[in-house]
This record gives C-alpha cells, structure tokens and sequence, in this order.
C-alpha cells in the first residue's frame, strides 16, 4: 500500500518505460515521414476518428478501474474482517471459557494461550499462503518486496505441529481444523458449554470464510479478456494519436501526443496494478502490516510484552 | 478461466471471424462503389451522425460488460463460498460430533467419512448439473471441454444410493435431503446435541443456497433485450462507419474502419462471452479445478491419502 | 422472461410502432418543408447542439437501464432465494421434527406433508398475489400472459383453510401465521424441542422477508420523474435529430434520422419494460416457472410422484 | 411517493419556474445585444467549450442522481424490512410465547395483544419523528403534505405509558426499550424460554436497525459539496448556452437554449427532490402508506376487525 | 458535515486558490504572449485534443469522485450501526441481565450501569482514537476542528480502569475485552443464562466488527496512484485549455479558461476532500455528534438526566 501522497517518478517509468519509449519513437517518426519527406501525406486520420475510439476507450478504462478498484478494496475488507474477527476470537476464548468451579486453572488458561497463538500463526501463514506467486501472472523483479517464509510461524507452534502443519498442501485450513479439535478438548473438559461451543465454532466459520474470499480474489484473475483487450485498445487509440495532429501541428504533435498517450496509458497501468492484490508488490493490501496489528492486538490481550515492532512506512510504501 | 495473460489470437478470431467479415467486404464494397463507380457520391454519412452513435453505443455495452461481468464474478463468488463451507462441514463433521462417553467409535467414524464423502459427491454433482446446456443457448461446438457426467461422483457413494440420487431430476438437492436424514440419525445415537444438530442444519442451508444462486444464474440469461440491442446496435453503427470517412481518406478508409469496428465488436463479444459462466467454455467459472480443490482439502482433512490431482492449465485455460 | 437469443420483430414493434411511427413522419414532413418548399431554411439546428443532448440522453438512459435491471435482477434473487429456503424448509421439516421414541408415527408424518404442502400454497399464492396488476400502471392487453388465480392454490390447502385464508387482505402473510401456530403444535406435541422451534421460526422469517421485498418492488415504482423524463428527453432530442442532417443530407436523412431515433428509443423502451417485473408480461421474472420448480423439488423430496409438469418456452418465452 | 405515470406540469414548474424564467430573460437579452444591438459581438463562445461543459456536467448529474436514487430506495428498503418484521414479529409473539401448561390463558393474549399495538405505535412514531424537518434543509411550503403528529399515536398505548413516552428525546427508541421490559415479564412467568426470550430480542434488534438507518438518512444529507457544485455548474454552463448559438442561429437561438437548459437543469433538479426521502413531500418514500399496511397486517393476524382504511393516490400521489 | 445548503466561499477558496492562481497566471501569459507578442503563434492547440483528455478525465473524476462518497457514507453507516447496536446493548444491558429470583439487587443495578457507562467510554474513546492524524495525510491547519482528546472519557470509568486503558495501544479494544470480563462475572453470579452470554458476547462482536472497519477506512487511504493522477491530469489538461481558445477569442479566453478549469478543478478538491472521512475536518463524519447521541440514548434508557447537550451547527458545520 502506498501512504506517501506524491508517487515517486521511479514507480511510474519503472512500469510505463517501454510503453512511453514507443509512443515516443512514433511520433518522431510520423513527424519526419510527414515534414521531411512528405511520405505519408494522405495518411492523416481525421480526428473524429480517434475521438470516437478515445471515449469508447476512456469508458472502457474506467470500468477496468472500478472493478480492479473494487477487488482491491474486496481484498482490504477481507483482511479487515479477519482484523475484527481476530480480536474476538481472543476475547471470546478468554471469557466464554472457564474452569466450572470458578477456580484459577493453569491448565485452562494455558490452553486459552494456546489457542491465541495458533490464531496467530493462522494469520502470518494465510499471508504467505497468499503471496505465493502464480508462474502465470509472470512478475519477476519488483522494486520492493516484504519476507514471505512460512519460518515466521514457527514461534507461534509447538515443533511437532509446526511440522504436521507444513506438510499439508493447504496449511491455513489446517490449523482452523487443529482449533476445531481443540475446542472439542475443551467441551470435553467442560470448560465450554454446548452452546459455547457452537459460538466459538461459528467463529471459526468466520476465518473460514476469510480464507476462501482471499483464495477466490489470488487465484481467479480479473477476465484476462478485459484487460488484454483493454492493453490492446490503448495502443491501437495511441498508434493513430499521432496521425491526427500532425498536419496542422508540426513539431508541436510531439509533446501533444505524447501527453494524450500517457493519459490513457496511465489510465490503463493504475488498473493493471491494482487489480491482483496479493503479490508482494508495493501498491498491494498490506499483509505484513496487518498481521503484525493482528498479533499486537492479540498480545496485548493476553497481558504478553513481546509485542512486535509495527513496520514504518519506506519510501512511502506500507507492505 | 483463463489465465495466460496474451489471449491466442484463435480464441479471439473464432468468435469474431463472421462479423469482421461483413464488415471487412462492406468497406471494401464503399470504397470501390465510391472511388472507381461514384455510384454513392452523394450517401456520405457526416461523421457527427455516426460519432453520436459511437458514444450512446460504448455506455451501453459498458452497461452490458459490467453486468456479464457481475454474473461472471457472482458466479465466482457462490463457488468460493462453497469452497468455503465445505472446510467448514469438513471442520464440523470432525469436532461437531463426539461419541458420549468420549471412547474412539468406529461407527461414528464411519459415518464421519460417509458424510464427508457425500459432500464430495454434492460439489461434482452439482458440477454436472450447472453445465448441462440449455437448448435455447445454441451452443455447439467449444475449442475445449472438460469431461461431465454424473459418472464422475459414482466414487463418492454406497451404490444403492447412487441410483437412488440418480433417478431424482435434481440431484444434487436430494443429496442435501439424505445428508439431514443422516443428521437426524447421529441425533438419534446421541453423537451430536439438539444444538449442533441446528448448526449442522444451518451449515446444510448454506448449501442449499449456493446451488440455488447457481441455479439462478444458470437459467436466468441476462435479460435477452439487452444482449440483443447490444449486438443489432454494433452492426447498425458498423455499417455506418465505412461511409463516414471514405470520402477524406480513400482507401485509408478500409483498415480505419476495420480497426474501429473491431473494437466495438470486442467490446460486445467480451461480454457476451462472459455472462453465462456455467456452460463449460474456456471462458467460464473454472468449476472441475474448484470441486477438485474441494476434494483435495476435505481429503487432507479426513487424513486420506488419495488426493486427486490438480488440473494444470491447458492452453492457458484451467476448466 | 425471454429465452430465445434473438427477439421477434413483433415484440419489438409491438411497443415501438407508435413513436417510430411519429418519427417517421416528422423526418418526412422536415424533408418536404426544406427541400420542396424552402420553408425552414434558417431552422436547421447545428450539429453540436443535439450531440450534447445525446451523450446527456445517453448517460441517463443507462443510469435508468442499470436501475431497471437492478429491479428485475433483484426480484429474480428474491425468488432465487425462495427456491432455496423452500428446499431447506422442505428438510428441516422432514428431518428436524421427530418422534420423541423413535417409533413411526403416521400424525407426524401428515403433520409434515400438510406443513409441506401449505408451503408449497404460499409460494402459488405469492405468485397470484404479486401479478394482480395496479391500476396506475396503465397495462392493458399483453401478447401473452400466463394464468393468475387464487384458485391454483385449493390443492394445496384443506377446503376450510382456503376460504379462511381466501378472507384476508394479505393471503399469503396469512398463511405463514397459520404456519407458525402449526409449529406450536409439534412443539406441544413434542416433535420440535424449543431450539428447532426457534431454527423453523427463522426459516419462517426468511419467507416474511421474501414476500416483503417483492412487495416493495411491487408497490414502489421507479421514482416516475425518472422514467417520465427519460421518456421526455427521448423526444425532444429525437425531434431535434432531423433538423440536424436535413441540409447535408437531403433524402438519405430520412433513414439515418430513424436509425438514430431507434436506438435511443430503444435503449428507453427496454428500461421501461424491466423495471416492473411482476406484471405477467413476456420479459417478467417467470414466476409461474419457479414455483412449479418448488413444487416440483419438494413433492420430490416427499417421495410423491404427481410432480408438475414444467413450462416449456413458448414464442420463446418462460412465464 | 408519485405513482401516476405521467407529471402532472404544476410538479414541474413548481420547482423549476424560477430558474427556468433566468434562463429565458438571459436568451432573450443575449439575442437582442447580438443581432440589434451588436453589442456582444465578440463574446459568442465556441461551442466546443460549452461542449466539454455539457459532457462532464452531464457525467457529473448523472453520479448525483445515482447516489440520490441510492438514498431513496434505501429509504424504501428499509421500510421494506421493518414490513416484513413487523409481521415476523405480530407471528412471534402469537405463536412463540404460550402457557406453561397449555391452558387459555386470558393474561397471555392481553399481553400478546398489548406487545402488539405498542409495535404500531413504534411504526408511527416512528414515521412522525422522522417526518420532522430540520430547519437547514430550508423547506417551506409543498404542494401536498400528510397530517404528522405524536397524537396518532395515542390509542395504540395505556394512557400513563404514551405521556410517558412523549417525554423522551427519541420516543422509537425508548418504545423498544418497553418491550424488552415486557419481554422479561414474559420470561418471568414463563411464557418464553430461555432461547425464545432472545429469538425476540433479536427481533427487537432488526427494529432498532431500522430505525437507526432511517435516522442515518434522515440526519446525514448528500454531501453538500456535491449539491451545491452540482447547482453551480449548471448555472455556469447555462450561462455559456446562449452565446454558442447566437450567430448561426438567430431567434431560434431562444426556444433551442432553453430546450437545452431545460433537459441539464431537469437531470439536476431529479436528484435534488429525491435525495432526502423523509420530508413529507410528494416524491418522499411513502411512510403513511407503509405504516398503515403494517396496522392492517397485525391487525388482521390478530383478527381484529376494525382495519384501517388504506390511502388512495392523491394527484397520482401517496404519501 | 456541513449541513447548510450553501457552501461559503471561503471554504472552496481555502482549498482551491493556488490551484486558481496558477490557472489565472497561466490564461493571462497566453493572452499576452499570443496577442500582444505573438509569440505563440504556432502553438494555439487544436481543440479537438483537449477534448478528448475533457471527456476521459470527466469520467476518471467521476470514478474518483464516486469512491470517495463511497468511503465516506459506508464511514457514516458504520456509525449508524454503532448507534443501533448501542441502542441494543442498553435495552439488552438491562432487559436480559436479572436476579435470579426476581427480587430488587442494587449490586446488579450497578454492575447494568457500569457496563452502559463504560459502552459511552468506548463510543467516545473511538473516536478520539480514528481522529488521531497520520503523518502521511500532511494536514496541518483547518478552518475548524472539534476537541480531541482521551480526557474526554475519564468520566465513564473507574480511575484505575481509566488508566490501564489507557495504558493500552489499542484503549478501545481493550475497552470491548473489559466488557467480555465483566460479562463472565454476570454469567458466575447468575445474572444472566449461558445463551444470553452468547447473546450479548455477539453484540460485542458487532463492536469489534464497527471499530475495524472504521480502522480499515482511516488506515487504508484511497489508492494514491488514483487520487495522484487525478490531480496530475487536471494540470495536464488545464494547461492545454487556455492554448485552445486563445486564437479564436482574445481576452475573454481568460474567465472562460477560468470557469472550466474552476469546474475540473471542484470536481477533483470535492472527491479529495470526501475520501478521509476522519481526519476531523468540517466535511467529515460527524463522530462528536453522533458519540453525543449515543450518550444521550443510553442515558435516556438508564433514567438519568444528566442529559449531553447537543451541538448546534457552527458555521454551517457539525463536527
């Protein structure tokens, strides 16, 4: 997530470079074949032409950029709810569970620890459940990237479960079933009614819940159709900007063109960016970020002082 | 799905080859009967009249894209959620229910397995049952198919019952019916309490409405009118388009047109490839690669080994 | 609801014919006042001010389109969700309602079958009352209609309760009372314990709800201003739009005039015929299709073989 | 609420007239500076610019009218819910609560009888404190106005009870927290469970919601800005019509501009008369209507006989 | 909130005379440099161009501007929901908590006061925590600001307690955790049955869910690349208006530049200024009058008459 309110210049030509480069080299082309050598002189494309394809395009852009918008935000309330959620699973273990004779139970509460720290790990391993990158989306370097190892749960685990944990294809969905489990336990041990019970299972339902919407937004792409054809339009539109203007503009067309273009072109990249939220990369949900709130908030509750360090934000950038 | 971020141009030519067609013989029709016959000298289209068009034209269909785009993502989102009730059954199956005196219960585990390997049973038939295709859709031939037929879920149950759910005409809702007979069974042994048997129940009623928003979806199309204006709309503009600039451009005039055609008649196809998602398309909610993810984690969670295996993407397309 | 890919001329004509019709006209008669008789040399109105109307035209009309697809669409999700509620209703009451020993008990079982079936008079009983049309909308003959009459329901009651429910303002809210006074009986009877009394209770509020929001799209129209000035501004642009060309153009302003003219009265005219979708009417929600389709589920799942037989489109159209 | 289909002109230019006649004086004075006068000769404005104007003002109207409309039929869906709530509720407390040993119980049903004319009084009251106005909305005399007094609310309560609650500062509120306390007496003599007891509660809860949502419309106006802007610039653009025409066009510079004007200035007036649905004014959410169908419904369930006569349209209104 | 219908200038001109000045500097060099040197001759731009830029930017603004409104009004329905569930916690405070044996038990009045009292301290303690400023936001000097400060809530609690929240990173969470504590003691004395526990332990839920996602809104800025490019495209766009008119008029190219950049300009400051809701600013959520609301309700419920009084608008503003 980026905080600062002035974008860096190095974000913007890091992913916009080679585009501009073209439309740059077109227009210095169409200037010569025009001005020097007269080539293509009955090529000038009547502007309504290309006005016609900018408000079909601008239209189109900005249904791309709502829905990449709305998936982005989607994916921000995810992570919001599992924020809220998280604290009441804490407080919910902490105070819907109890020794039945009212007595201080080491055992209980050690249990109740237990059951906060595997939240814990539940949350730092559905963060880098997410991240894990598909071959398709074909990121390669990124200008900035956050620690994404499965190493960071380890602390939240006994060793023996840490294992069992990882050798399971999906380990979030895994530690929600060793909570059912636990809390079976605790019925077991009548430190939870029935109803309690149920209560706190509807919780986990909850986590379920926020693991799956997470899991639909990572793996189904935005329709490839959609933003392929959304690429392919800007540079259609941009290829002929250059044409309109170049009779009655001169050297002028230059510039102008390559305004219009970076208009459209950044129109189209701002969506490109957003649309895929869990990828490690600068403008994303900030994962890191919130876990981190999460395990404070959590910590906080059970009295522990090891809180953790919230990261600052570098370069303007929260990951 | 699809997730290859270039879409084949064979994809793109296999929907769109007919239109671009007319509209590739119209111009070259205009531009001869204008230049070398001047038969329509005087038929010049003034390219405001077109222009007005094109505007009206590109809201409507991002009216249209945007609400293929919703169903499309609808769609999506019901099977994300069955993805994630289904962990959740799993989860409440194992720990919801409990031997009383609290002694391993080879009966009760039994019937664990059996409810779970049901579910599984549910999630591919209802699979095969949303792709079955509608007459009035007149789909005929695909580039690709995944394979579906209720063969597929004989696996998952006793064979008395398969016949059984087989001779309903909607299986998958008798599915859920036996699943709450068996509720009332474990009731019965005393495995689960009056409460959990309420939440297993509201769990069953979660199915009940992720089948029927799919079934929705599948037999609602979006409302014919639209799809059909859109379409009559881009062929009325279409063919008005070549007679609006042969006049300045000559025989510029035929690429020009074709490359403005083809961008409204994307912008129509795009859409009215996305907003039936259940009939077993390239395009479509990815349903085999999501009942399989399914399987496989209820699999993991019951500690069986014999996960399937998951489908790579073929030809950038996961079914 | 229409089916069929592609509309039938008659359809469209059969609503459009009589403003087509004006257009026509005034196209004609702007052509002989300007060309034959000179008289309305200084009337031709400049392009540009009638492009301005038109993309204003055109951004409203699409904002009233999404509202009326929004309406139709909601009303399909409300009866969606009563096909799955009633499924669910179907097997809470098989499987939930018990014997308190165990044994067969035929008073239950009729118990059921009765809450079953005056489940399924609800739904028909919905239906009729939801399609009885306001006068203020004006409707007067349609090219199809489906039957609407509360005698479809007597099957489905004992003849008493039919005269009894027959007597009341609102059949359908009555029938759910009657309902929640039989669950008081399984529960006096011992069949229900006090926790699945409240469970079918909530079932029962799921009905309230459903009938409550087609209520509210029934009763509440489209705000009129909206629809009342989408209508106006379609011809007052459309009467502008032939003053437009008439001097360019001569002749062949005629046919372009009304091709404009069609697509913006068209893009009203579907708005103006989705918003309303209870009106018996060809695009409507079928209504008649779906609670066939409930009854069709739930005499299934009760193991009766007189199911209905389903609607097939006709003229390509499902009522 | 306006149900008739076509706005009767007195509507129209009740809101529009004095804006209307600024926009008519100055197309007269423009035209009588420019052509007799020639006094304006160089300030004729290029129509592009008011062109652009016209596109973004247009998108502009069209999000305000957007989220207006969002307001009003959120308005509506509330009043929607607490219909079908109401009538939820009329049932819970018929059938949920009951005698101990089953025996007629003659406190029972004056207790029941009482739970439910306190929740008419709640409708109305509710109705009536929210159709207060707040003196910053500036509203003054309307064409048309329900009676709205705390008074019709009198004979749904005891004496004691109403002057009671007419001393609170939000009377709804506090007529909830009445039937809470007559809930617990209820549980007290045992006339509701434990579970029942909360079931009701809940249902109390969904009444508070509304109220609260209702209160959130009513209190929180569109944001200013929006409206205010909104206003602005159609008058600036207005102002810009006239002298884009006035040469080429003449006198009939006059009825075009207005024509104009007319469709800009209607689109911005639209969204100002719907955006505050709970002032009592015609196009209002019809609060009188709803309260009057939930009496009839609770009534009739109770099988009282004396129903309220229901509101016919007024001037094609109901309020 | 500003409530007045007429915005001060001084509050559009706080916000947008730099802009302004720019502007204004820039039209009048044209102007001279055009006319009085001619220097520019050559570079006057073809309008056509900034048209096309006018109307894609008119639609991103619009998106811009709609999501602001978004987070601003789900911002105000969050605290509409924290008003409903405050309601509900008072009436469920004092109506589901009893003695046992019904008798008078002051040590349960206190313990109903203490719980609603310390509800005020985290309604109030909410806010003062979301209006706290992020340095990233750069805000520093406003017309207006409403007092801000934990002092506010020491009245609501027991000193000790006062400062061990305040103690905390999070007071208001740990606020919600207090009251899961004080919960259990009225489930150990009896005050209140296992499943109104749960009852009331759900109500604190929904606190937990209105504090996060009030969270997520304040910590999560709109995408900045939207928002910078937003206001980058205006300056690109406003710095080609004035070229575009400057042949064809002269000096009156200088207001009407003005008055479309002044358009472009509002349309990018409302969205700008609506898209941080808590930043304690006159156009946000008004959380000090909605926390005095809350307190006003539930000290209405309690019987006291220490009534908060109520803010009147200052300047058109309630804060």
């Amino acid at each position: 997530m980026i905080v600062s309110k002035n974008l860096r210049w190095k974000y913007i030509f890091f992913y916009a470079w080679k585009s501009m480069l073209y439309f740059l080299c077109l227009s210095i082309a169409v200037y010569f074949l025009h001005h020097k050598f007269s080539f293509i002189d009955k090529l000038s494309v009547p502007f309504e032409a290309v006005a016609t394809l900018s408000t079909a395009l601008a239209i189109f852009l900005a249904f791309n950029n709502n829905s990449a918008y709305d998936r982005w935000w989607e994916a921000r309330k995810i992570w919001g709810k599992l924020v809220n959620y998280s604290r009441a699973w804490g407080r919910e273990v902490l105070t819907l569970s109890m020794d039945q004779e009212g007595r201080p139970n080491e055992e209980l509460a050690s249990w109740q620890r237990a059951m906060i720290y595997r939240h814990m790990a539940f949350v730092h391993g559905l963060r880098v459940f997410l991240r894990q990158r598909h071959p398709y989306n074909g990121i390669e370097q990124e200008l900035m990237e956050a620690p994404n190892d499965y190493q960071q749960i380890k602390g939240f685990l006994p060793p023996e479960e840490f294992d069992e944990v990882m050798s399971k294809r999906n380990p979030p969905n895994y530690l929600l079933m060793l909570q059912g489990r636990d809390l079976q336990h605790a019925y077991d041990r009548g430190w939870i009614s029935d109803y309690r019970l149920v209560r706190l299972d509807e919780t986990l339902i909850e986590f379920n819940n926020h693991q799956g919407m997470c899991e639909r937004i990572k793996n189904t792409p935005f329709p490839r159709p959609y933003s392929y054809f959304g690429r392919m339009f800007v540079f259609i539109h941009g290829t002929l900007v250059p044409f309109a203007f170049v009779e009655e503009l001169g050297v002028w067309n230059i510039p102008l063109s390559l305004a219009i273009n970076f208009v459209f072109l950044s129109l189209e990249q701002i969506g490109a960016r957003t649309e895929d939220p869990f990828e490690n990369r600068p403008g994303d949900t900030p994962l890191s970020a919130i876990s981190l709130t999460i395990e404070e908030n959590l910590k906080e509750m059970l009295g522990d002082t090891n809180l953790p360090t919230k990261l600052a934000p570098v370069g303007g950038v929260v990951l």
